[in-house]
């Protein structure tokens, strides 16, 4: 997995590019009090190969369930996506509203509901306004259009201050094929903070059992190492449609290999995009933890150090306080002997046989700390095992936000 | 358990009872560099029955490590303590220092160092200055007095507000026995937040055995309902002694029950004042989970919403945000429906069925959750498992005081 800058698109400056026998749009139906975009359409010109992964929480939202009902057969038409409803925890009233809106957009195109996937962020608890919705189809299929990737990003905002648009292109044979990502963030991305959505169309084809196949493992190289994983919002979901229109890859095949990567760039970028955007946010770090007993117990240690909020506010204050990182590798179950752990901050060692190195090693790393990206190393000396997790500095503001969200 | 306001002990206001057996002394030793108190002693008239709980963080402070191992013997006669200073993370020097510093007391004392338990709270990787404490010596033992015990509670605070003492007075037989109670807190109560300390006197007298046993009972019944508990710092340490000056309890007697009960309201005190003192706090909230399919079950779900983020800046936003504490709830662990939970704030129900009841509930919700502490039940309906957790709320000032607490 590799995070390079120029993997973030960023729409306002450019346009995303087209990707064949797909059209979006993003319009304003009236579901955000504020009037901004907050609803957006995926249209596939025919039936594609989708698949999709899901919230691990008990706490499902109505969209969820029914987007991995119609998405388990393996072909969709389109995906309709709102913002600022989460539509969780409205019982069947919000399933029904969910249903209906699906089945306004299925009319519109003539085809089955079953073919149409529903997604929702937003508040909790509310019910779907699904005659906005309906109201505003009109205006949504008239707007639709295969450059408007940008509107459709817009639309799935909440506290987002960026939209999230990602793009990778590979080879099929002489063809050129596109991935393009949509996302959205919000929140501190802490595994609790706030619901992911990810939208991935692509021109590659390819069956629906390889597809998922692919969109799992890109998902656990990236989104699973940032915030999805096993503690998620009521909403999480990333879809995954492909046209085949450049092109099909076999499993197993080099082109496979080239899918999955491209895929792992797209959703790895857009993922960076999501964390850069935590509420009060200013510095992204990646945690890496090597010399764990197994991959295991690396990644409870990574996950620990990386969503302690101790960690997270000494991250803020630019101070190499690598006594709490040391601490919450300690209660992260991992199984380790402190005395023989080592801690370092981009290229300076700061810890050594569970040590200190010095004041002088300390105002080195805090140099680095002050930069907006940075790799904070943690060795456990216990075996071959390691894992990386992406977080943010929590800030000030990341108080204001969430303290506010309903006001 | 019960949490009455009676049970703090402000000794700001009125000074603690003497103990028959103990005196106290809390001087400033030099160890802060503000010139606050920072060192403390518990001195016994003689040997007495002692009992301690310890982190279960891999990462131990050198302190814990020597004073499990001492009050394993069952017989203490001093507690050395010091604040500005957790030699923690300071390998071999960390440990002669604690082991310096303990034998300078014993040798004073006229006793085995064997009989000497040191803590210490404060910045974690910086060495002991031991040559501060021995130099201190002569003072501190100059200042030992029955009368000290509001001093030594002022000299182990570290970002507390105030110091926290609480008592209670048992029967045994006709005597009339004193448990004290000295903590400190600090940082937010969160499980990975601070260093907790708790030292407990007693003229009750009993056997070793038997004061570790009601030791863990009260313990398991407060402070592990708040923070201790799996997740710990480098040094949380809680000690028990008993002098027996004011009579014997027997395992298995009345007098042990009521011994039971009193430690419990003392730890129970303390445990409320420092999560009343969290950063910023300005609600102290108790989550109460009843209708989990285990006391298990109900205890993940308890423990994942009191430490939730985005629940505690909920609380500091009095906002009824009930869909943060179900999705909660839904991540922990515990397996229940979401369609039959409920919750309500005091006595207003919010949610029932998984459903909100209504902006009018969440109105008078808001009300109760304006005040400085109030109870939030949430029903799983799925079984007869309970569980309790404190929390407070997460405001701004908690990321001010730990993005610059090592500063």
């Amino acid at each position: 997995m590799t995070f390079s800058a120029d993997a973030f698109l960023d729409i306002d400056k450019t346009s995303p590019p087209k990707v064949r026998g797909f059209r979006f749009a993003g319009i304003a139906a009236g579901i955000k009090s504020n009037g901004k975009p907050d609803l957006g359409l995926i249209l596939a010109d025919e039936d594609v190969a989708a698949a999709g992964v899901y919230t691990k929480n008990r706490v499902r939202a109505a969209p969820v369930e029914i987007a991995q009902k119609r998405t388990r057969k393996g072909r969709l038409r389109a995906v309709l996506v709102n913002s600022g409803n989460a539509n969780a925890c409205t019982g069947e009233p919000g399933r029904k509203a969910a249903l209906a809106s699906t089945a306004a957009v299925a009319k519109r195109i003539g085809v089955s509901a079953e073919l149409v996937a529903p997604a929702s962020t937003g508040v909790i608890g509310a019910l779907l306004p699904a005659e906005k919705i309906l109201d505003a189809m009109p205006r949504l299929l008239d707007a639709v259009d295969s450059s408007r990737a940008a509107d459709f990003a817009r639309a799935i905002m909440t506290t987002d201050q960026w939209p999230k648009v990602a793009t990778r292109t590979l080879k099929i044979g002489k063809e050129t094929a596109t991935v393009l990502g949509v996302a959205k963030g919000a929140g501190m991305i802490h595994p609790d903070m706030a619901t992911t959505l990810a939208f991935v169309v692509t021109d590659a084809g390819c069956s629906p059992a390889l597809l998922a196949k692919l969109l799992k493992e890109a998902t656990d190289a990236t989104f699973n190492a940032i915030s999805v994983d096993g503690d998620t919002s009521t909403n999480d979901t990333i879809l995954l449609l492909a046209s085949g229109k450049a092109g099909t890859v076999k499993a197993g095949s080099k082109d496979a290999k080239a899918l999955r990567e491209a895929l792992e760039d797209v959703l790895g970028a857009l993922g960076r995009s999501i964390i850069a955007d935590g509420e009060g946010a200013e510095h992204v770090v990646t945690f890496e933890v090597s010399g764990a007993r197994s991959d295991a117990d690396a990644r409870k240690a990574a996950k620990t150090i990386a969503t302690s909020p101790l960690v997270k506010t000494a991250l803020h204050g630019v101070d190499a306080n690598w006594g709490r990182i040391l601490a919450a590798a300690g209660r992260s179950g991992a199984v380790f002997d402190p005395d023989v752990a080592a801690i370092s901050i981009g290229d300076v060692a700061i810890v050594t046989k569970g040590m200190p190195i010095g004041k002088t090693a300390e105002a080195a790393a805090a140099k680095i700390m002050a930069g907006p990206d940075y790799t904070i190393r943690v060795s456990l000396g216990r075996g071959p095992g390691k894992a990386r997790y992406l977080t943010c500095d929590m800030g000030k503001s990341y108080i204001a936000v969430n303290a506010n969200y309903r006001s």
